[in-house]
């Protein structure tokens, strides 16, 4: 186990109904904040209305910015951060997924400074300091809500990268799992899918002796491989969500990759792909991850055995690991398409003429690695996006 | 699941060398502060020496107060509150196992009011503010190092109480397992035996739809089964350590019980027999739980049978789940003897003449019950410590 230091002050307000208390939570922080949202799936829902009644009696102003999308764009944030310098807005509330929170994050960040905030994602410079963001989450999947990450694409050239900052936790997070009844099957399983893909990217590490985060690894996976299934075929089903939404936010706060190095060369690649195609970023993963694995089985076979057999109840062939790793890769597979989710290139309706692009942009023109698990250059990435076709 | 808040902001500084940052860390809180600590031992192995060495390189000026007991007691509590409001001191640091560190939450809650402290523990009104407390946490046993809870014991009549408040979540923890190293093997035994009660107490439950947080209670409770029989055959594994060290910090921390209520029966009635005979507490707890399960194991025999198959690698006897449940039991009992443990009050030296003593104290007269899983009044009491015989 590697040395580490960990905390996660992020405030967890977990339930039915939760959202009501968004604004006696928002007015410790901030009396004028940001309200930042995706479509306008939150007004019909209703939710809109819930919450800013809850800003209102708590006191708090807020000025709206909606329409974050999908791999959440660079141009909305700068209006954001615009918005916050003009009204002296203290606080970036976001209620959505993944999509609104990165975005939140992102424009908390630009707030304070007099620079472009474009500049932390391309590694000039980390942040100093940002306003507080809290979020009401409805759909579990990305984990940003209690994560200190942020994903952000620049429409010029559509470059999507990454920024890491303690500064960025949420200050709180309102998980209610019944905001979640509504949301469309293919989001669910994309939501799964990233999800899972948070836990595999841990998982597959070279440190050796972390048994303790790989049992707790393994719960989680159990738990999101159980649940996902069960959340389409009933999706009002408050158990089952609770677990879901709740497995989700634990996947990527942190606590899960102590004292170990994850891998995430396949949310490297992936962001390649959703950076050129607009595809969902949990169906990107479901195609990666399975090719990315068959690529780097051979590093280590006794791990991959010991997923296979742990979360996806293989039995152990101990005379054949490889072959206990292999059936595991197969049912993550079986598992993806029971969601809904295809597993290659062809069913995103991605043909095969940019691999060599993506393989270069992603590795910085074979400048860099990526992956910590194995190590791979800009070859490696097109071998495994060929063996994703 | 039940609905729930969770926010532990404990900052976790863990590895190897990692008391070195104590002065670096402590200077953020405080310039003057209180060491407090037990017998003299951090003394002969050199780390008051580092500890004070870090705190001087960072400026940081101290006054100490040893002699912290196991069961920590009210009266060096209140020398310790003396001490902090005579030289204005900023911050408690613990060095420590679990009494080092309830005991300086205890004075970090007493030096910031004009009445007794005492009274907390007594119910009577809650904490409005505490000092900040840190520590180095030298036994994984307690929890305490991350948790919201302090049990201190009152000389005259030997009460043992307890507070939990969020105020007393250490402001950081440095969680060093190679300080583990030189720990006799019964405080190691008595360590685990503590670790694994604060998760059997959060996995008996009744609240249903549990099961991410199931799975996180059975890998935690597989990694301390695992680890405490290697910690005592090779006491200096520091990989051994750290999975055991951190397994004890999260075992306690407030995420294993997120949506569900714990029983904490056997802490209550465990309480009562250390209170009285001195016995340390992980040894009571590997008497007292042994028969709690067999008197509560009809409550949810599924409940028993799912830990005895998942924790104990039981066969299922599909036919018989109340077997499979008290095959978890014995494998437990078995897991305590390999430790050295005994699993009787006549293992403790503790006789039958002050059963009904104990039962009465517990239950305040029978004016309240105790646990939730299965709520006890007197009587019951009573008839467990009779099975603990």
């Amino acid at each position: 186990m590697d040395n580490f230091d960990f905390k996660n002050p992020t405030k967890i307000i977990f339930g039915k109904g939760t959202e009501a208390r968004v604004g006696e939570e928002t007015a410790r922080y901030a009396k004028k904040v940001l309200l930042h949202f995706g479509s306008g799936s939150i007004k019909t829902s209703g939710l809109y209305g819930r919450v800013t009644a809850s800003l209102k009696a708590a006191g708090v102003e807020w000025v709206d910015l909606g329409g974050v999308k999908p791999n959440p764009r660079l141009s909305l944030v700068q209006e954001g951060v615009r918005l916050c310098k003009q009204n002296g807005l203290g606080l970036v509330l976001a209620v959505g997924g993944g999509s609104a929170i990165d975005s939140a994050k992102a424009i908390a960040m630009g707030a304070v400074i007099d620079g472009d905030v474009w500049d932390f994602y391309l590694g000039k410079g980390e942040p100093k300091a940002a306003l507080p963001v809290a979020t009401v989450l409805t759909i579990p999947a990305a984990g940003s809500e209690s994560s200190t990450g942020t994903v952000i694409t620049k429409e010029e050239g559509l470059l999507k990268r990454a920024v890491n900052s303690e500064l960025i936790y949420p200050v709180f997070s309102i998980l209610n799992p019944e905001l979640a009844f509504t949301l469309p099957p293919f989001q669910v399983a994309c939501g799964a899918a990233d999800i899972m893909a948070h836990l595999m990217e841990r998982y597959f590490t070279n440190v050796k002796n972390v048994e303790f985060t790989d049992r707790l690894l393994e719960a989680t996976m159990k738990t999101i491989a159980r649940m996902a299934p069960r959340a389409l075929e009933n999706p009002r089903d408050y158990d089952t969500w609770a677990e879901f939404m709740w497995a989700g936010a634990i996947a990527h706060n942190n606590l899960l990759n102590t004292g170990r190095v994850g891998d995430w060369a396949s949310h490297d690649i992936e962001h390649e792909i959703s950076g050129i195609y607009d595809v969902a970023h949990g169906a990107g993963l479901a195609v990666v991850f399975p090719a990315w694995m068959k690529h780097t089985l051979k590093n280590d076979v006794a791990r991959f055995a010991q997923w296979a057999v742990r979360v996806w109840n293989v039995d152990m062939d101990v005379w054949n690991p490889e072959a206990t790793a292999r059936e595991g890769i197969r049912r993550l597979e079986a598992w993806y398409h029971g969601l809904g989710l295809g597993t290659t290139l062809a069913d995103l309706k991605v043909g095969s003429d940019r691999l060599d692009e993506m393989a270069a942009k992603c590795t910085d023109g074979n400048k860099r690695t990526v992956g910590n698990f194995v190590k791979l250059d800009q070859s490696a990435v097109r071998k495994i996006l060929e063996l994703a076709r």
